[in-house]
């Protein structure tokens, strides 16, 4: 499949069970919107799933990670050779979305999209291998268009895998030295801001560090230009390659009818590159927590999403969103599993729903 | 036990043992600081159970039911009758609460501290048995001395024998038509807030019918002159028999060395009664969500507790504190389940720990 026909064979989300699931939550016994968000979420999930009765039980979360030749400016305060390191920890069961994913049931994919230190093969590593780490985008492109639209297409096949294995809620998580400040630069170009606005301290950086890596955004955007219409060319000027496997794994999530749970910024700038290709995986998207960078609440306000947690996270791995799937996974069971007033002869209130509730 | 036995032992959090995670937070595999709220969790977990590698999985939420005589006042549109068939709703495994325990995996205690309506004897339900309901607190105190005192001690066994049981987390929840109506005459008394900013719309009426229950809860004030140094004061005069319970539950939790995990509004209230019995307390407590009722908020500022949660839920039944407790289990095994840098081989930053990273 091409990127067109893939973008052009997401459908909307099912209004009608959307519409059967609202009319079944008035019936439930409890007053009418008490469970606040976890209503508005489980009419999403029905509108996805079909079904006014929704299950999302089972999580995949699909991290990927990569190198980004940016780090040469110095925006960064660890190593490169760190996101080598974290998807060996990965693997080893010893990062914080290891553990998570361990506490939630859910399953775990890593994807090497493109690190710059050469990993040993693994069971459960996937190898996109785009190229040994980005281009310094202050220099000229990141990436080829060839490379952008491999990425792309690379995560597409993992979300499609991933529902085909049973998962109905894909998570979404990144790993990549240096990727807040590419998150920041298409946060920057696909929503027309102001780099100072969607740059943060990643990591944690100084004053004189953070002005530095603005201008390092601003720079970058200088020099490449990017086509603010056209999402893979953002990619390729000024991306990542896991961004691009996780705007691939949003868009196979949307295809394949399954809610995508986003983390924070990075997948954020995902979701951006995704949407600016098709606006229609909006029905599809969850924003799992809103992350203490800036620069995801100018992608979160762009794309019309409101975060599930707030928490003051900032680390990325998917850990925002694989914690946020847990109050997913509750707000399906509420709709689907709860007894109307009518099952449990419990009485509505009688300005409501008297004729039923009398039965 | 008298209850001041009670109050007396009840210990602060181990001190050592917070200093002690906080320390083996910082050698965790992640930037510091960027598990957000997770890590102040997992550190107060540490101090709550001694050890600097908490577990926090096992949740009992104990949910208690009781009428109330002001709902005499017309303060609520459903009828009283509702309490005893949401009792049996939660017996039969079809409210929202009985759900969540469910999908969450946690141990589901159902009291029925003094509901109005009789309940045919359940395995699963506990019988305290206060009454038959208060009596209406516009006209005089609510319930006497001795049934107070008799909830409180109810609910602290309630706690005991949970956490014997293997319980790491007690969360709070209530039943009992009119019950917001106690909740904003106690948090009025015991913050010294005006009523009409402690008094919310409960399960949704008008404006006018919003004035007609300020008016009952400042009414129910100058009737009753609660003495706001006495939490067992300020539950006889304009308290509910599942208040009181709750106030013991929460007592009881802190004294067994349990993570208390406090629901919305009415939980809220109970834990302002414990706290001025046991102001000990707050190390034990943990705020599960914000509810959409405005005097929780009050409640909150006046414990100084930060809620994980805000999604504008506003059931009660323990749905807020189940809600956030996947949270508290997943903060909990981050902190004593991941890798330090040194055992994972992952570099920290050299600005802060160099020699531990270059091992």
């Amino acid at each position: 499949m091409t990127l067109d026909d893939i973008v052009a064979s997401i459908r909307p989300a099912d209004r009608q069970a959307k519409e059967a699931a609202m009319r079944r939550q008035r019936r439930l016994t409890k007053p009418p919107g008490s469970l606040g968000r976890l209503e508005d979420i489980a009419v999403q999930l029905a509108g996805i799933f079909g079904t006014e009765q929704p299950t999302a039980r089972n999580t995949t979360v699909i991290v990927a990670a990569a190198d980004h030749g940016v780090v040469a400016q110095g925006v960064t305060g660890y190593p490169q050779a760190v996101t080598a390191q974290m998807v060996l920890n990965f693997l080893a069961g010893g990062a914080a979305v290891s553990v998570m994913a361990r506490a939630r049931g859910a399953n775990l994919i890593i994807v090497d999209a493109g690190v710059a230190t050469p990993l040993p093969a693994h069971p459960d590593l996937r190898v996109v291998s785009a190229g040994r780490g980005t281009r310094d985008m202050t220099q000229g492109p990141a990436m080829t268009r060839e490379q952008a639209e491999a990425c792309i297409s690379a995560g597409v096949g993992f979300a499609l895998d991933a529902a085909e294995q049973g998962a109905h809620i894909i998570a979404t998580g990144d790993m990549g030295i240096g990727n807040t400040t590419a998150a920041s630069t298409i946060t920057a170009a696909l929503t027309g801001t102001p780099p100072r606005l969607t740059t943060g301290r990643g990591t944690g950086r100084s004053d004189p560090e953070l002005q530095h890596k603005i201008a390092c955004v601003e720079r970058a955007l200088d020099v490449n230009r990017p086509d603010a219409d056209d999402g893979v060319d953002v990619l390729r000027t000024v991306g990542g390659f896991e961004i691009g496997v996780l705007a691939g794994v949003i868009l196979g999530g949307a295809l394949a009818r399954r809610a995508v749970v986003l983390d924070g910024f990075v997948s954020g700038a995902a979701a951006l590159i995704a949407h600016s290709l098709c606006p229609r995986i909006l029905d599809y998207l969850i924003a799992g927590h809103q992350s203490a960078e800036p620069g995801h609440r100018v992608a979160l306000r762009h794309l019309g999403l409101q975060p599930l947690l707030n928490l003051d996270m900032r680390l990325g791995e998917g850990t925002g969103a694989l914690l946020a799937t847990g109050l997913i996974e509750v707000a399906a069971a509420c709709l689907s599993d709860m007894a109307t007033f009518a099952e449990a002869g419990v009485s509505d209130r009688p300005t409501t729903d008297l004729a039923e509730a009398s039965t």
